[in-house]
C-alpha cells in the first residue's frame, strides 16, 4: 500500500510527465527525480503562504535547473498557489501561466527566472546577502522581522557553470549559513552520464569554499528531512545536501537515463511509470482527493506563520518604532522622501572631471540618504568609484556593511544583483569595467527579462582608458548592450548628465541601467543640468545659430565635446550645426515623434554621428545621407590623445565631413 | 654579493618597473613578484628557440595574468626574442610591440592575448589538448614529434573568475598531466587583500578536480625548480604550483600592497627598491653585461632544442612517411587537397531541413577529409548536431577521439577552442544554443581580436525554437555579435547557404565565424546553390519581374523564406519586389560599392528587413524610409508557429506595410 506521502510524490510526478506529455515538449526527468527531495522541502521546511506569495519573510526557493519547471508548477498548484489545474494543462503554451521555463513576474510563486545554467545558483547567494544585511539592520535581541532561509534546487549543469564556482566561492567566503542548496545528482547531462566531461569530486569542491556538505540518498524522504535538519542547524556555512537521484524515477526504460532529460517520455512510457507508482495509467492530470485534502492543511500553515510574523511586527513597531518606520517602506520599496536632496549640480568647468568620478560623488550623495542603495564591484571599486564613504564594508562578521567586495567574479556580481533586487528591500549596483560587461552580459539579459532594477556602473568606457589597449577597450559593448530589450544603456558627456542618469536608474524600477563612463576628465557644461531634457535620452545640447540646422551632430558621452568642438569650427567656415546630446537611446526612442522630428527634422540630411564605439546601430539616426564617426576595429595601447587622433574620433574629422 | 642568478631577476625586475614608470602606466607588481619563479621556469625547463618563435614542439607559455606584461616582455627581451631594448622604452606607447597587455601576432613569443582574466587558463588547456590530441595521432613508439608542455602563469583574479572552475575542472576531467601552472599567491587584489573576497583553499579546490597541487615559496629559486620537476614528472594530473610572493617584492613601501599592483611605483620607490637589489639606483634599463652574456647561452639551447628535433622528424619521415607528410600539413596548416569533395549539394525541397541538420550533415562530410577538423558541444550535441559519425570522443583514455565533451561550460569551451587554434595544427568548432553565446562572448572576442580561426555552431536561434521560452530564445544575439569587428555572423537560410558558410567559415583563417542555425525546418531553395553568391554576405535570391524592384525585401536564415512568401502574395497585389538572402552582413559591407549599389539601388526607398531578432543594425540597410519587422521585445514560451503569428513576424506583415 502506498502512504499518503507516496501518492502525494507519485502526484508530482504524474503531473509532470503528463503536462510535459501535452505540451509534446519539456522536461520530465528532473521532476520526477526531485520529486521525493522537493516533496519534504516545500513540506516539512519551506516557509511559505501560498495566498500572500510576496509576504515578505517568507524562505525563498529557486529552481536552479529551471529545465525542470514542471517540478516547480506542479508544488505552486498542489501547495495552493494562484495556478489551477487547467494552467498545467497549458504547459509551453502562449499566454499560460506556466511556461517553458519558470519566469519571475509571470507566475505567483517564481521567485526567480531561471533556464540559463548557474544563474539561479547566483540568485540564491544574492537573496542570503539581501536576508543577512536586512536581518542585520532591522532584528534587535528577540524581534526578528527578517529571519529566512534561502533553498535552492541545482543541477550538475549548474555546478558545472563557471558562476557556480564564483558564487559558491564567495557565499563560502561571507559565511551565508542560511542558504541551503539540494543537489540534484542524478549523473546525467543531456550528452549522456555526467563521467564524459564532469568528474571533478564536486563535496570536495564545496567544502574548499567554506561549505558544510551532507550526502543523501535522494529518494529517501526521512534522511533527507534529516538533512535539511542539519543544515539549517549551522549557521556559519551554506549547505550542499548532494541528493543521489535517479533522473526520470521509476520510469522503466528510461529512468537513469538521458533520454528522460529533454523530451516527453511518450504515452506508452508514461504507462508502465504510472503503473511503477501504483498508478491507474489512464488517469491524467490526476490529483487523488486525500492528497488535495492533505496540501490543503499547508494553506493553513501558512496563515499561520503570516500572523505569526505580524504578531512580531506589531511589537517591534511597539518597541522600535523609527527603525519600524524604516522596515515598512524597505517593504513597501519606497524611496525616503529626501534621497535626492544632496546630489550635487555641478558647476559649468572646462577641466571638468571623470564621469567615473562625478558617478561615485553621486552615489555617496545618494547613499546617504537611501539605506535600499548596497553595492560594490568586481575588485575594482577604487577605479569604478563605488566606495561609499563612511561606510564599512559587507562581511561575514559585519552583515550591515552596504559595500560588497564582489572579487573579481563579474557574472556571479550580476545574477547576485539580481537576487538583491527580487528579494526586495534592497536597490543594488555593482560596477567593472564596460569591457568585462561581456563577462556578465547573461546576468544583464535576465535583468532586463524579468524587469529587475540593477545598477551597472560600468568604468572606462571605450578607448578613452588608453594604455590598457585593446583587452580593455569596448568598442562593440554600447552596441550590444542597446540590443537588449528592456534595457537602459546610458553614456552621460558630463557630471550633471551622471548625476540624471543616476536619478533615473533609481527611479527607473522595471529593468537594469547601466551607466557607461569615462576613465578620462570631461568639461561640465551648462547646458546640461536640466533632468527632464536628458531623461528624454536626447536633446539639443547646442543650437544651430539660425532658424533651421544646416546639419546635425549627434554623440554620447565623451564625443559630445568633440561634436561641440566641431561645431565651433563649422560655423567659423559658415556651416550652422546643431549638437544632440543622446544619453540614453533608448529613451530617446519612446519619446514621441514630435519630439524625435523636433531633434532630428526630416529635411536636415547632413547628420554625423560621433561615438567612439562600433558604428553598428546608429544609421538608425543618422539616416542615407549621414555617417558614423566611430570604431570601426579594436583599439590600441597607447595614451588616450593618440587613440582619438589615430583613429580619427576628432572635431577635425568632422568638420572635414560636413565643410 | 649577489649571485648571477641573483643579477638576472633584478634585471627583469627593474626593467619591469623602469618601463612601467616611463609609460606612467601599467602594473609592477606582479612582475616583481613573479620574477624568481619566472626566472626558473624560462632558463631552467621552458624549451623554445627565440630566433624561431612558432617553432612547432615548442613548449608553450601563457601569462594568463595579462596585466604583468613586463615580466613577459623582460623575458623576451633577455632570451633573445625580437624585441629590442627600444621596444621596452616603447611600453604602451602608439604603435610598438609592447603593448599594455600582450596580444598575439603582435609580439613575436607571445602565445595568446591576455588580459580579460581567466582566459589565459582556458587557452592553456586548449594548447595541452591540441598537444594530446597531436601527439596520439602522429608519435609512433619513440619517435615523438609532438611532445611538449604547456605552462602558464595565473593570479588570484583568474582563478576566481567562472572559467577558472570550468577549464580546471575539464583539465583534471582530462588528465591533461603536460599542464602546469605556476599560481602568483600574493595575497593581493585590486581592492586590497584577497581576504576580502577570496578565502577559498585553492589547493583542495584544484584537488577536487584531479589536480597535482603543490606549494612552495614563490621566492625560493630552487624550491620552484624542484617543484617543476615533480609537476612534470606527474603526467595524469595537471599541476598547480602555488608559488607565495610578495607583490612588488622589494620595494621598501610598497611590497604587499594593492598601491604596487597598477600604477607605476614612482621615481623614489624605483630607487630604494633598486638599492635593495645591490642596483644602481639611477641606471634605467640596465642589463649587466654578465647577465646578457649569460642570457645569451640560451640562443645556443634553443638551436639544439630545434636540431634535435629535426633529426628526430628526418627519422619519422622514413619510418612513417604517411604520417610525416600529413604531419607536414599540419604544421604548415595546409587543407587537405580534397577535404571539400564530399560536401552534398542540396537538392531544392519544400520540406527541406532544419539548418543545423544540415550544418550536422556538412560538418561530417568535411570531417572524413579534414582530421584537424575538432570540437564539440557545451553539452547539447545532438541539439546542435556537432557530433562527428565514426570517430571517437576525445577522453582522458582516447586522445586520438575527435569529439568533445566539453560540458556545460561555454565560456571555457570558446576559450579552450582559443588555446587549440593558436597552437596550430587543429581547427576547432564549438555549439552551443545561441542564445548562450553571452556565456563564451568573452572568449568569442578575444577571437577576434587575435585573428583566431574558431567556428561556433550556435543553433536554436531565434523564437523559431518554439517553447522552452525567452530564456532561451535570442533576440539580441545576432546584433551583438555582428558588432564586434573581426567576425563573421553567418545565418545562412537553407542547407546549401548552410553549407556555404561552413566551407568559408574553414578557408577563413583570420578571425571567428558563427553559424547561427535553426531548430526548426526550413524549405531548400534552388537559387542559393551557389557558393560564390552566398559568400557576397548577400545576393538576390529571387528577382523582381519587371527591370527594377518597387521594393526591396531582404531577410536572413528562417526568414528568408517569409520574404519569398511575401514577395508572392505582393506580386500578385502589383508590387514587383526583390528579395536579398542576407546570409553574412559583414561580407556583404566589404562588398564593393558597385555590388552593395547594384544590389540596393539608392532609388529604391521601399524596403523591408525581415529577422525574428533585434531590428537593432538594419537601418543601415532599410535607410529612412524602411522598416523592420523584427523583435522589439523578448519571446515567450509557445509552439513557434504561435510566435511568428503573435509577434507578427510574418508575410502578411510584410505585405501590409508594402501593398
Amino acid at each position: 500500500m502506498p502512504s499518503l506521502e507516496d501518492l502525494c510524490v507519485a502526484t508530482i510526478r504524474t503531473l509532470s510527465m503528463d503536462a510535459v506529455q501535452k505540451a509534446n515538449s519539456g522536461h520530465p526527468g528532473m521532476p520526477m527525480g526531485m520529486a521525493d527531495a522537493a516533496f519534504v522541502l516545500w513540506t516539512k521546511h519551506l516557509r511559505f503562504n501560498p495566498q500572500h506569495p510576496n509576504w515578505f519573510n517568507r524562505d525563498r526557493f529557486i529552481s536552479s535547473a529551471g529545465h525542470g519547471s514542471m517540478l516547480l508548477y506542479s508544488l505552486l498548484h498542489l501547495t495552493g498557489y494562484d495556478l489551477t489545474m487547467d494552467d498545467l494543462k497549458q504547459f509551453r503554451q502562449w499566454g499560460s501561466k506556466t511556461p517553458g521555463h519558470p519566469e519571475y513576474g509571470h507566475t505567483p510563486g517564481v521567485e526567480t527566472t531561471t533556464g540559463p545554467l548557474g544563474q539561479g545558483f547566483a540568485n540564491g547567494v544574492g537573496f542570503a546577502i539581501a536576508e543577512a544585511h536586512l536581518a542585520a539592520l532591522f532584528n534587535r535581541n528577540h524581534l526578528k522581522p527578517v529571519d529566512h532561509f534561502t533553498y535552492a534546487i541545482v543541477s550538475d549543469g549548474d555546478l558545472m557553470e563557471g558562476i557556480s564556482h564564483e558564487a559558491a566561492s564567495l557565499a563560502g567566503h561571507l559565511k551565508l549559513g542560511k542558504l541551503i542548496y539540494l543537489y540534484d545528482d542524478n549523473k546525467i547531462s543531456i550528452e549522456g552520464s555526467t563521467d564524459l566531461a564532469f568528474t571533478e569530486d564536486v563535496m570536495i569542491r564545496f567544502e574548499s569554499y567554506g561549505w558544510h556538505t551532507l550526502r543523501v540518498d535522494g529518494h529517501d524522504r526521512n534522511a533527507i528531512d534529516k538533512a535539511i535538519l542539519e543544515a539549517k542547524s549551522v549557521l556559519d556555512k551554506p549547505s550542499l545536501i548532494a541528493c543521489r537521484t535517479h533522473i526520470g524515477f521509476g520510469s522503466p526504460n528510461k529512468q537513469d537515463k538521458a533520454s528522460s532529460h529533454g523530451s516527453p517520455l511518450g504515452d506508452e512510457e508514461i504507462k508502465l511509470a504510472k503503473k511503477a507508482y501504483g498508478w491507474d495509467p489512464e488517469a491524467h492530470f490526476f490529483v487523488p482527493d486525500e492528497v488535495r485534502t492533505w496540501f490543503n492543511t499547508i494553506k493553513d500553515t501558512g496563515k499561520q506563520l503570516v500572523q505569526e510574523w505580524n504578531t512580531i511586527l506589531n511589537q517591534y513597531t511597539k518597541t522600535e518604532p523609527e527603525l519600524s518606520s524604516d522596515l515598512h517602506g524597505i517593504i513597501k520599496g519606497e524611496l525616503p522622501e529626501h534621497w535626492k536632496h544632496d546630489i550635487p549640480v555641478f558647476q559649468p568647468d572646462t577641466n571638468g572631471m571623470a564621469s567615473r568620478k562625478a558617478s561615485g560623488l553621486v552615489l555617496n550623495a545618494i547613499a546617504g540618504r537611501l539605506p535600499a542603495l548596497i553595492g560594490g564591484s568586481a575588485d575594482l571599486a577604487g577605479s569604478n568609484n563605488t566606495w561609499i564613504d563612511g561606510v564599512t564594508a559587507f562581511s561575514s562578521t559585519n552583515y550591515i556593511g552596504r559595500n560588497m567586495h564582489f572579487g573579481v567574479r563579474e557574472h556571479a556580481m550580476g545574477a547576485i544583483m539580481n537576487g538583491m533586487a527580487l528579494h526586495s528591500g534592497l536597490i543594488p549596483y555593482g560596477g567593472t569595467f564596460l569591457v568585462f560587461s561581456d563577462y556578465c552580459k547573461p546576468a544583464i539579459r535576465i535583468a532586463a527579462l524579468s524587469s529587475i532594477r540593477a545598477i551597472y556602473v560600468l568604468t572606462h568606457d571605450s578607448i578613452g582608458l588608453g594604455e590598457d589597449g585593446p583587452t580593455h577597450q569596448p568598442v562593440e559593448h554600447l552596441a550590444a548592450l542597446r540590443a537588449i530589450p528592456n534595457t537602459h544603456v546610458w553614456r552621460p558627456c558630463d557630471a550633471n548628465e551622471t548625476a540624471a542618469a543616476w536619478i533615473h536608474s533609481i527611479e527607473h524600477r522595471t529593468g537594469p541601467s547601466l551607466l557607461a563612463l569615462t576613465r578620462q576628465n570631461l568639461p561640465t557644461l551648462q547646458a546640461s543640468a536640466a533632468y527632464d531634457q536628458v531623461c528624454k535620452g536626447a536633446y539639443i545640447v547646442s543650437s544651430e545659430q539660425g532658424a533651421q540646422p544646416q546639419a546635425i551632430l549627434m554623440a554620447s558621452g565623451s564625443e559630445v565635446h568633440i561634436a561641440l568642438e566641431a561645431q565651433q569650427v563649422l560655423r567659423a567656415r559658415g556651416v550652422d550645426a546643431r549638437v544632440l546630446s543622446m544619453p540614453c537611446i533608448e529613451l530617446f526612442r519612446k519619446q514621441p515623434v514630435e519630439y524625435i522630428e523636433k531633434l532630428l527634422p526630416k529635411h536636415v540630411t547632413k547628420r554625423v554621428a560621433i561615438e567612439a564605439a562600433s558604428p553598428f546601430g546608429w544609421h538608425e539616426w543618422v539616416g542615407e545621407h549621414g555617417t558614423v564617426v566611430g570604431m570601426k576595429r579594436f583599439g590600441a595601447s597607447a595614451p588616450f590623445e593618440v587613440l582619438y587622433e589615430e583613429f580619427g574620433i576628432t572635431a577635425e574629422a568632422v568638420v572635414k565631413l560636413l565643410a
